[in-house]
């Protein structure tokens, strides 16, 4: 099977590395609209990189690895051409719409989109699912981090008077979060109204938080994130059933890996759209499933 | 959906209330051969108990609450005559086997058969594959317990001069399990030759195992389990990627719901049959699909 990459940011480049480790899959190039500038850095690795998907041979599979705004108009387009999609849109109020829109566009042309691929949403909505299934009464609290905000980090980096920000995640438990704003200032910036300003922003205001001034936002960079998810609910009429999902993972590894891993689900599924929740897990795995059932059952 | 519960142990029992707990099943009644007996008892919560499936109005899927090594054929008896079944088959190597027998049987009649779904062989067996598919390389380990084990403790009891045994799983972690063995001896038995004997046994012989003289088995047992699942993987050329699933809950209970999570599964898939791995994991679930992928992705 033949995937493109489409985009070259982080997620773009760790899925490169999970396509070249996957034996069932050849990596058919990247598309980035810097084709041009990433020519030697790629063709050293002997990937091809174009501007447009026409550019390339036959594809089967692309990986949408674009901002999250961008993903919606991106699938819709290559569905249109019968292409099959993998995004990790990731905008959870918006994710049952996209799948209803793409659904009928992938059904049309033959195609599967698999949506919203990631860890949160994707594996942990798959988690959330299951800890439903065995206990369906009861409350699940997914806690993120410690790890990077991209939203958090982008909102305070849009406040008046700052160079750069990180904003960290820090897990209080019961799904409540603690933000840790690290900003660098502009030249004769006033560091006390950034912070007033952060703490009043509509992504702080509900939150426990606090704003710290460094000189380097770079050198505190880490994508490294984590998440706990917890349930405690009924089976039947028993009271008491404890779940519990933990993981520490490098973020854009993971996120791209599971994105290779639905695009492999994507050959397998009827056309249509899906989320995570919607695909036999065994789908998502490489090599002969009579074999899988009988390492993994 | 109409659904049958074939036996009436532990799990039976547990069943029962995992399926009056669900709104969108009807309990057809139970199967027993003790049909006569337990006329009074379920009579009383208006539950019907009869000794041949075939005195009971149309069933759509039967739960089997039956002893393992009697679930292939009952699932087989019952597949052919077009009835789907769910069971918790729980002998490791034979899976794959069974479900390549059941399969044709299935799809001949158009039912549904859902094997070994339990919690391990069962959602574990589901966590086991996302854990997979999210770090392709590295190695998993399933700890059990504290708990008991059934093989186990029927193992220590068949040993001459035991009236009753009890053997608790505990988890030494990297899959090594402690075996606690509590044994009531009967009159006049020699308790060092039993220690003897257990210790030599093949379900024991490769494991830490303590062996006890106790008063009563039967003021020891709790059906409490509990299982700690970790994977260290690679996802793409990412290394070190954590991950953990973890459960303390009522095993009858949690087995019973996820049965009853699987018939549910049954009704939506086409015909044949499956282990858990190869369902997707939003038909486990009651109520509208498109309303779960806002809950829950």
């Amino acid at each position: 099977m033949r995937v493109v990459i489409v985009g070259y940011g982080n997620i773009g480049k760790a899925a490169i590395d999970a396509v070249l480790a996957s034996n069932d899959m050849q990596l058919a190039g990247v598309v980035s609209r810097r084709a041009e500038s990433l020519k030697e850095e790629l063709g050293k690795r002997n990937i091809q990189v174009v501007s447009e998907l026409d550019d390339l041979d036959k594809v089967d599979v692309a990986l949408l690895a674009l901002p999250t705004r961008q993903v919606p108009q991106a699938a819709q387009q290559l569905l249109q051409k019968g292409i099959s999609t993998v995004d990790s849109y990731d905008i959870h109020g918006g994710i049952a719409d996209l799948r209803k829109q793409l659904d009928p566009i992938a059904k049309q042309s033959g195609a599967v989109s698999i949506i919203s691929a990631g860890w949160d949403p994707g594996t942990d909505s798959v988690v959330r699912c299951l800890m439903q299934a065995m206990a369906p009464k009861g409350i699940t609290y997914t806690n993120f981090g410690p790890g990077r905000s991209m939203g958090h980090s982008v909102a305070a980096k849009a406040v008046k008077g700052v160079k750069d920000a990180l904003s960290i995640t820090i897990p209080l438990g019961t799904s409540i979060h603690r933000r840790m704003v690290y900003v660098e200032t502009e030249e004769g910036a006033d560091f006390e109204q950034i912070k007033q300003d952060i703490l009043a922003d509509d992504y702080f205001k509900h939150d426990e938080t606090h704003v710290y001034k460094v000189d380097s936002v770079a050198d505190l960079n880490d994508v490294g994130h984590a998440v706990l998810m917890e349930r405690k609910g009924v089976s039947g009429n028993t009271h008491n059933q404890l779940f519990k999902f933990q993981m520490h993972i490098n973020n854009p590894a993971l996120t791209a890996q599971i994105m290779v891993a639905s695009a492999r689900a994507a050959m397998k599924m009827p056309s249509g759209a899906y989320t995570l929740i919607q695909v036999p897990p065994i789908y998502l795995l490489e090599g002969d499933q009579e074999q899988l059932i009988k390492q993994l059952v």
